[in-house]
């Protein structure tokens, strides 16, 4: 991409003015880093979106209160091991609680601090472990603690999903680093132009932008990234999408009619899809990465449903774990999607082999059809034939290890 | 029940006056019984209910036409090892060539036949091998024959599901047989009171029954049977659900006003119900039946999608079969669901045991939860609290083994 440098050590705290760190804290039974701050050293403008989950946790609604009534933060408290879920007043008296400890330790106002929350649903934080790791988390800050911040946050996932760009705008270089997590309990908005999340993302940028763009960015950014991904089909309580801009480049503030506002939502876009397709990548024992795009469809919400069906059938993700190019189970989820579907012009082709022709079989070999599926990654591609619309999403196999990582983890 | 008496070894061919035949016609490319049919000795009054999937398979979109312009049928074909879906003009030449030579065969009109396919999508029939094989297979047609029936129509069912039952109604005694197939590719159709099935069923009765109550017994038994199952959450080209009364018991005509109505009506649901629970204790792999029953809820509607949310979620089905109560999944997928919670009057029980009491852990132990879902069948209680409304779906673990068979069937 022009003008974008991508920095693949790079992270969260690679932007100017920012600052992270990540410390073992007790709250994960298994111990390990569990306790991950972000700082920024002068108020950042903020935007988040959060799970529509009707169970959100006390944290998310802790931050979508913030966000509403105060625009600009100072850092983030992230913690996993405990989702803070399910835990009624005491998850909301405990959210409050370790706002004010971290606003008191980093020497901010509580209200220039969020708080995210991942791990298991249904018990209540250890606030003495946190309230003793906050000095030695503080003090720990620095310019290169990304990495180990992108590590507290991990639940089951196997490795940091960390990266930061530079982009080239008229008057200067500006930064976006970006964080997540996420590897199971991970599915997507389901409709386009919803603005929720689906995981822990974090992205922060040295850039001066408007709060409004900022909002713009996020929203966009997450129908092209996080709202495209499924592993398993089940949406989180504690899902949160957040995006700070400091302004410490020092360029003129950058909102929707600045001469450099398309290249930054680029970059923007670019880091987060980047962090979409990590979490796919590593999704619970998966073992591809499967593209699944719909297009000739009557209308993009319906391409959405169709792409959708295909991502989370657990027929079709078993077949691709098994490298089988089994294009009937494609196309049967397609048609329960609920998509209008001109049978005599649907057309599906696997990582560009014909599978099907005018709604029957196409005039392919078993063998070229399977060594069409068998890589890594696979591209499925749909035609509904039915209209001029499409949409495409992220998803990945169904293994033994998905069930194996399922059916133990618990306690 | 009261008046009903059930024999588990009886079938499709108890009834008096049917007939049923299962042989080998060399469509299963593993050999063995695969093609069933079921006659009746005088036209019986017939009725249906079909997949909502948009690539319906020739053999649905045939039966539907004959079942909407002809409401009598003496017998119906059904192949196991190919679905004839998306098999464009040839499927549905083909279906109409089986109801011919069917016809043929049993000495009826083209039209008294209906045609039933299950298998593997975007294959064609092999005509000539069905051929062959009608004539031994009309020779052979017994009273005895519900049996070799019921396991004919098999796919990766591990076993028959097949029953009868006797009513004794106010004129005298009349049976009902009933057999299904369906292990995997089985979801139900998600919203109450919309009639399509989501497997291959089959009833007969020798009562005499007017065709708008037969209608009516077969709806109201889907809504309280098929419907309410799942396996995967994929619903197939090909699900039918036939019912045949033959009036060879020689009652009055049994309709919705008539004083047998209701207890003819319960056995009929009695034995849809029967069948449904067959089909997902056979599910692909199983180890536990679950029953999940959603309460309180602001409408039935809401308390069916929110007991299918819970029913298809992958991380609660690997965590049945894990025998872990992590009822923190169980949680999550009703905040997806869309439906309405009021989260302090929340409560869920697993097998009676409570393990969350107004929206937060109850106080009971790890272990006394881990008991409570140890067991073959687990019953999950949620209570929404935010209504009157209920609904129950009947679901199946996931497990390994289910990984195995669908990554390795296909050819």
């Amino acid at each position: 991409m022009k003008n974008i440098e991508t920095n693949y050590s790079g992270g969260i705290s690679s932007p100017l003015g920012f600052k992270a760190v990540g410390v073992e804290a007790a709250i994960k039974s298994g111990g390990g880093l569990d306790l991950a701050l972000v700082f920024s050293e002068q108020p950042a403008v903020a935007a988040g979106a959060f799970t529509a989950n009707k169970l959100a946790a006390a944290p998310v609604l802790y931050d979508r209160e913030i966000l509403e009534q105060h625009g600009y933060v100072r850092g983030i408290f992230v913690n996993s091991g405990c989702a803070n879920a399910c835990t009624g007043s005491q998850g909301d008296a405990d959210t409050s609680r370790i706002a004010a400890l971290t606003a008191q330790a980093l020497g901010v106002e509580d209200r220039e601090v969020l708080v995210c929350s991942t791990g298991r649903i249904g018990t209540c934080l250890p606030i003495n472990n946190i309230e003793s790791a906050m000095k030695n988390a503080v003090d720990s800050l620095s310019e290169d603690g990304g990495r180990d911040a992108a590590e507290a946050i991990l639940t089951t996932d196997t490795r940091p999903k960390s990266i930061s760009v530079t982009v080239n705008l008229s008057e200067g270089p500006v930064t976006i680093g970006g964080m997540c997590k996420g590897a199971g309990m991970i599915a997507p908005a389901m409709k386009p132009a919803v603005p929720h999340a689906t995981m822990l993302a974090f992205m922060t940028t040295d850039a001066d932008v408007d709060r409004d763009f900022l909002d713009q960015c996020l929203a966009a950014s997450l129908d092209s990234s996080f709202n495209r991904i499924t592993v398993d089909g089940d949406s989180s309580t504690n899902d949160s999408f957040i995006a700070l801009a400091n302004g410490a480049a020092g360029n003129s503030t950058l909102d929707a009619r600045h001469k450099d506002a398309d290249i930054f939502q680029e970059a923007f876009t670019y880091v987060a899809t980047w962090l979409a397709k990590q979490i796919v990548l590593d999704g619970e024992g998966a073992t591809k990465f499967v593209e699944v795009k719909v297009s000739r469809a009557a209308s993009e919400e319906e391409a959405c449903d169709c792409a959708a069906a295909i991502a989370n059938s657990l027929l079709c993700k078993t077949a691709w774990f098994g490298a089988d190019p089994n294009w009937g189970r494609i196309v049967d989820a397609a048609g329960y999607s609920g998509a209008k579907i001109n049978k005599d012009n649907l057309q599906l082709y696997l990582q560009g082999v014909a599978a099907v022709q005018n709604g029957i079989a196409a005039d392919t070999s078993e063998q070229a059809l399977k060594d069409a599926v068998s890589g890594d990654e696979v591209k499925i591609e749909l035609e509904l034939g039915a209209g001029e619309s499409e949409y495409t999403m992220w998803t990945c196999d169904l293994s033994y290890e998905y069930v194996n990582i399922n059916a133990e983890y618990h306690t």
